[in-house]
Formats: C-alpha cells, structure tokens, sequence
C-alpha cells in the first residue's frame, strides 16, 4: 500500500494522506462494477440521464465552499478562479442535460424500406448508441474543469457511459472530495452504483487503459502522457477511441492597424491571458507576431511593464515547476531568444515560477519557441511586413486556437492570416484572446495534433459524440427498437427517408 | 523500375503489364498535388462539389462495359455481381450529392453573443471543414465499390479533401481505368487537377501514409494490414486519424421457433449469403448458431446440400487463395470441427478455392472459429437450449453485423440475442442476412475492434464525418465567414442558440 498525498504547492509540503494507491485487485472491481452500471445507465433514457446530470450539477454546488477551499489548497489557483471553474463545470452538467433532452445529439434516422436503383433496401434504423465504460484522466491545470467533475466526465455519463477516472497526482484530496459527492448525488438520482469510479495512482491508470472493460479513454494532459497511453491501446487486443488533448501554442497575430490603434491595451491584455492562471491554460497564447517599429515597440513594452510587476507564481506542482524552470531557462540561453521582461524572484519554498516575456524577430523565430511551454512565459516575434509574417505562419504546428487582433474594420490581413492558419487550428478568434472557453453549442475545442489526436471537442454539446458510436436495426420487429427509433416517436429531431424532421 | 501486372485469378496468369509501382519522386509529385487542390476544392462549394460528384457517376456509367469487362478479367467476380458494384457506387456518388446540397452534414451552428451563469459569452459559429488530402487503400473484394470509385473516395470527395487511392495489387488494370475515367471527368467538372491520385506499390502504399501532406487515411482489408498502417501513422511526428474497416465474424443466431418453421429456406439461404462473392464479402457470415435437434438437422441438411453442390471457386489473388488454404485446412483439423459438407474440387490453374461447412457445438466451439476466415466457408455451431447459446454468444467478437432469424412473431429469444449481443455489433439484422449494405442515410457499416477501429461507418450518407473536422469561429467580421454561417444564409439546417432550424 502506497499513501497517496496532498501537497500544497505554496509550501511544496504534504498536508495530508488522502487514500493509498489503487491495487490491482481494487481496480478490478472498479472496472467490474463500472461494466455492470453500463446497461443500467443506458436504460436511464435521456431523461434519467438528464435528472443525473441537473443533480451532480447541484450536488456540487452545495458543497461549493468545501470543495473550493480544498481545490485552492492543493492547486494554489485561487478561490475566485476555483468558483468560476465550478460555476462552469455545473454549466456544462446542465448544459449537457438540454443536450440530452433535445436528442438530436442520437442522430436518430429511418429509412423505411422501399426500391432503389440499387435494388430493394430493407428497413434500416440508425442512432448512437453509449460505448461502454470511459476512462477518465483527471488534468493537473482544471481541477473542477477537467478531473473528477468535468468535460469529460459529465460527456460520458450524458452519453450513457460509466466513468472510472484516474485522479491527478497533484489534487487527490480535492478529485476524491468531488466523488463522494457526485458519488452520493448519483445514487440518489437513481443511477446504478457503478455509474463513477475512482483510481489514485500512475500504475493504475495504465492498467485502466488497458482493462478489457474501458471502452473509450479521454485524456488531457502532455503530448509525451498521452503517447505513453497510446502505446498501452496499441497493446491491448481490442485497441480503443481515444481522445487526447495534448499541446497548444496557441500563436496570436496583431496586425499593424491594431498596433497602431491601442498598443499599449493590446500589450496589458496578451501579458494577463499569457500568465492566467500562471500561464498553465491549454490555450495560454504561447507567441505573438507583433509588427516591427515603434508601434510594435510600445506594444511589447506595455507586455514587458505588466510582466516586471508580476509576482513569482506559484504553479500546480513539483514536477511542471521544474519543467518550467528548466524549459524557461534553455529557452531564455538561445542567442535568437532575448529577455524583455521576467516577473519578481521566487520567494517561499512553494512550486515558484518567475513570469517570462521572450523576444525575437519572426525570421529568426527558433523552432523550440514554436513548442508549448506550460507555464507563465510568451514569446513575443516582431515581423517586418506581411510576407515576413506569413512565412513564419508557415511554421506554426497546430493548435486549439489562433488569434488576430485586428485594427477597426480590418479585413484584408486578418484573411491572409486565417487562410494561412485555418488548416491548423480548431479556433479562430478575433479581437479575444484564447484563454476562456466558453461552454456552448458551437463551441470546439480540439484541432489537428498535436492539440489533439481526434476530429472531436472536449468542451461544448458536441463533445458527447466521442462516447458514443451508430448503430443500425435492419428489418427490426417493433418491439426490438429503442423507443427513439419508433415510427411514431415525436420527442426529437430525426431524419426520415432523407429528410430532417422536428419534433 | 517494377512491373504492375494484371493477373486473371480464373488462370493464375499474368495478362498485361499495367505501369510500373510509383516511385518516390513520383509518390511525392502525387501528394503535392493533393495538397495544391486542397484550397480549391474546398472553395468549389457544397453545389460544385454536388455537381462533381454527380459528374463522377455519369462518367463511370458512360464507360461501364469496359470496366466491368477489365474488372471481370482481373478479379473473377462475374458480370453480373460487377455490375451491380458500378450501379452500387454510381448510386452512391449520386447519393452524397444530395447529402452535400442538403448540407446537414456540416453541423452548422451559431451562438449568439450573449451573458450566461459562466458571465458574457462570445459569438461563436462552428461547422464542419475538410480535413485536407486523404489516402485511400482499395480493397482486394470490391474493386468498384472500395477501390479507386467507391465510399471512400466519395465520402472525401463530398468533404471536399483530395484523394491520392493506393490501387490494390489484385485490381491494377480496373483502378487504373477508373482513375483514368474519373479524373477526365473531374476536369471536365471544373475540380483542380490534384483532386484524385493514384499510386500502385505496397512501397508507395507505405510512404503515401507517412506523407505530411495525406491528413487521413481510408482502408479496407485485413486486420494485419490495418495493424501495419497504424504503426506507420504512430511513427509520424503528428499522427493522423485512420480509418480502417478489419475483420469481422458476422455470426447469425437461428432461433429454433425458426428453425422449426423454415428449416430448408434459411438453409438454402446460408449457403448463398456465405458463399456469395466467393465468401469475399466483410459481412460474410462466418458462423452460424442452429438448435440441436431434428429440424435443426434438417437445416444443416440443407446448407450441407448446397455447398455440397458448389463448384470450386475462384478467389480474388494468390495470397487469398493460399491462405484460405491454410486456414480452412487447419479448422478442419481441429477436434472439434466436423466437415459437413465441401464443393466440388479445384479443376484449373486458377485461385480455385473449395467452399467449406464445418459443424461442431456451441459449447466445443473453439476460438480459431472465431476469428473470419475470408473465402467460402462458414461453421454451423449447434445450441442446447437458450443458456447454452447466450454462454456461446459471450464468446463472441465484435462484428460489422450480428444476425437473428426469428419465428413467425417471435420476440422473446430475439431479445436476449439482442441485448447480448449489440454492444459487439454495428447492425442487427433480422429476418434477413448481412451480407448486402445498402446505401442509405442510415447505414452504419462499422463496428467495434476488430470490425473498425473507429466510430464511424464506411457506408451510407454519415460516411461523409470522417474526413471533416470542427472549426469554430469566435467573433469572427461577417466578412470572414463562410457563407453557410452567415446570419442571414438560409440553405440549410443550422442549430441557432440551441434550436435546430430548418431551411
């Protein structure tokens, strides 16, 4: 048995022993009983599953000041963060819980049997149907967000799959708070036990993954955390969906008009998204192309002024505070990268980083530069007119998003630019910055590796789809069909012999 | 240089010499190409798209006696089924059209600005877009339906992604001409050059994947050559969604209320189903459970008689002849299978192949029987009542379909089949047999590992998701955005604020 610990990371110290590592023998039966609600959950309906989902959402929130103050303790991110992260989540949970409603999210489609030039066709009835039981990876940056409760977690359980999630080393205390409450409101809602599940501990996440009984795995987390788990998937017998997201630059490009227009706003606003959070937001903008000249100069000034001020931050643990340190620092030594600004020295014996601003020219922007780097550190690129700034664009991986700040009314660079990037990016955002992901319809947050390894979002109605898969009842007896399939079924959306029908 | 031969599977013997296997250069020339069309054929718009699809099929149709001719030489399948292949992918090509013009597909969704429990929202509009040049592996069974013409190269096509098509070795002249014929007519339709490719090679095959330009990959085939694709893609510094369609035992269930009503129909019926295409469908069915007993006896009387009456068949190529050879020879050695009836022997030169009916019991089945053995043989598993079938049927891998055939009204026993068998199925068929897919909105032709390894069908108008992935635009000037998401565009469903609404 193996203590698994709290620490806080204002002080580096553990604070307490939450639970032990999960045996081999536990996870067995988590992963047993997680298979057992499977068929449970589904027959929940929509509108059990809708009840489940508005209940977590409320459970949550009753124990609101718990949670949060445990979360700030083992994440130093701040209560007011820490509120806003489960205002969001329970957001979603609700969110979630129209989506299901509605049941468009089924795809539900009949063609009825008739002639074609083919030949005859039967009778064929298609809708999404749950995976099986999902794997959850709890992230260290979204402790409300993206752990126990959460995207994921709340996109399964909508779909009809149980969840085991695997809790992040760095919050154990607070991901198993948010269980035994989501676990209490669960059962109470009438969903079968089994419906959540909990592991602590590295071993035991691997062996999640590879459980015969996981379906689906949703991650977010490194590139290098979610090629170790794609290796453990390529090994299994049955290799499973999986839904990684994994590494953003996030490049943000100012045009000259807006330069001109408001540098010193512009510079104030990219230095607050850069160090949100201590810069630890997969969508922390990573590079800006700034225009070369005395505009571009007061801009990054104005980045560097808000930079100096800022105090050491303390970031989520032991191991990214010495990634970052050690990134930051071979970043800082290479002679194309220049030091315009680093916040204030490190104080306490806590997981400390000092706020970086970098800065180089667009021509020489080193390929390292072009690498997320998780924590409060930019790297400003000054460019010298359009086609030097779209020939450094070439050079961009992909990533979640891509930002232009443009002057009033611009259109004509902000086009050039989008062009060049919209291949690589699965957000395009004007006059905003990255961080902050709004819940919604229309939202997508994911994009081509390495933001993620999937064509599917992880925030947002249509991250459900990933749990699900289609399934299709040819020449089905009545009697066999989901209810949703039914001929004179009239509570959702459907596609009928081609054409899309509402209710 | 090295020979691309045409062989004719009816005499083991080379007949032309097609061209020669792609070289790098040329592989690369390929794929640049594919890249530079990218842009274009997106530009060309839902209705140009529509209108090369449309384009595509006339064009096969006006050259259909030549290519059924060169496919009938090159693969044996006969005119007849080669026939109804053209018609099948000319109905399909017709059929992505209307879903292109129809324009659901696109997930077109808008979210106003606008304050939420989260705090104000941005104006976020999401739609699907092109994933970028796809390669496409034909398949050895279906030269014109999963080769050069097909639900692949229509699926990409319709998402507006160019097409580079590895030709499969057992059809080099019958790509060829297709690829001749479609890319003619592609001109004609005003689709930039690029927009289809072709290479012939296993060489080429492997370098096409590992291309930094292909940003997906469409297969049909073995579950060994899926493997080793996937290995490639891992390989690459940003891996790319592959979509491969594997393995699947299809297993059909007869209820003995069936059995006891039609037992020489449904016999007659395996037999054809079984052997149709010379066993060389993926939806062949490969194992069959009947009830013990004397109606059941008379059922696998019947198979037994018409396979027993069978000629020798001719298989597509050498490899699928010589390991259908190997396999069904060492089933048939196995204890626990019994041979209840073969097929007239080999006569020729030819890829003959001697269709096989092994039987044995549920409760002896063993896991060799399992797995698909692509060619004329299927295995007849006979049930001791209910218990004995349901503890079979948890033995079951996963499959592109599962099959029940019912009594007259029966319910009860379909249902138990049902429930214990759909989470390892991606169609349930009654009354009828899984051999045949329909082109149809509802189609799903996929399944869990080893039938695909993804969420998403190769056949019917959803096939069309694999090859597109979100973007969404935040806040984006109207004048940046495509036109589908536009306030006042009103062509085709869209989800505003929440609510679908219909043109």
């Amino acid at each position: 048995m193996e203590d698994v610990l709290s620490v806080d990371p204002r002080t580096g110290q553990a604070t307490e022993v939450v639970t032990q590592k999960t045996s081999p023998a536990e996870l067995e039966q988590r992963c047993k009983e997680a298979l057992e609600a499977a068929p449970t959950l589904d027959r929940l309906g929509r509108t059990g599953r809708a009840t489940l989902l508005e209940a977590l959402a409320g459970a949550l929130e009753a124990h609101r000041d718990d949670i949060v103050t445990v979360a700030d303790r083992e994440t130093g991110l701040g209560a007011t963060r820490l509120n806003g992260e489960l205002t969001r989540t329970c957001y979603q949970l609700r969110l979630f819980g129209e989506v299901v409603r509605e049941g468009s999210y089924l795809e539900a489609t009949i063609d009825h049997a008739g002639d074609t030039p083919m030949g005859p066709r039967p009778d064929l009835r298609r809708m999404l149907v749950p995976l099986g039981p999902v794997a959850v990876f709890g992230a260290s940056n979204f402790p409300l967000a993206f752990s126990v409760p959460g995207g994921d977690t709340a996109s399964a359980l909508a779909a009809g799959c149980p969840v085991v999630v695997k809790a992040h080393s760095a919050h154990p205390a607070t991901a198993q708070l948010c269980f035994e409450v989501m676990t209490e409101a669960a059962a109470k809602a009438g969903a079968p036990s089994g419906t959540l599940g909990i592991v602590h501990g590295q071993a035991a996440g691997g062996a999640l993954v590879a459980h015969p009984a996981i379906r689906a795995v949703g991650f977010t987390g490194s590139q290098g955390g979610g090629r170790a788990l794609l290796r453990i998937i390529e090994q299994r017998p049955d290799p499973i969906p999986f839904f990684g997201e994994l590494s953003s630059l996030n490049p943000v490009v100012v045009t000259p008009q807006a330069t001109r227009e408001r540098p010193v706003q512009i510079g104030h606003e990219l230095a607050g998204s850069a160090t949100l959070g201590a810069g630890q937001f997969c969508t922390k903008p990573g590079l800006a192309f700034v225009p070369a000249g005395d505009d571009g100069d007061r801009l990054v000034e104005a980045v560097a002024a808000a930079v100096d001020e800022l105090d050491a931050q303390v970031l989520l643990n032991a191991g990214i505070a010495s990634s970052y340190r050690e990134i930051s620092a071979e970043l800082a030594a290479l002679p194309a990268l220049r030091t315009a600004a680093q916040g204030r020295p490190a104080r306490g014996a806590g997981f400390e980083a000092v706020p970086l601003l970098l800065a180089t020219t667009a021509a020489d922007l080193p390929a390292e530069a072009t690498e997320e780097c998780f924590g409060p550190l930019t790297v400003v690129a000054r460019y010298d007119g359009t086609a030097d700034l779209l020939a450094a664009l070439d050079r961009m991986p992909s990533s979640l998003t891509t930002t232009v700040l443009r002057g009033e009314g611009e259109t004509e660079l902000p086009r050039a630019v989008t062009e060049r990037l919209r291949g690589r990016a699965g957000r395009l955002i004007y006059d905003g910055y990255p961080t902050g992901v709004a819940v919604a319809w229309a939202q997508h947050h994911g994009g081509p590796w390495p933001s993620t390894n999937s064509q599917h979002t992880s925030v947002g109605a249509t991250a459900i789809r990933r749990f699900l898969r289609p399934l299709t009842w040819q020449n089905a007896p009545p009697d066999l069909l989901p209810a949703e399939l039914a001929d004179d079924y009239r509570g959702i959306p459907r596609r009928i012999d081609g054409v899309l029908v509402l209710p």
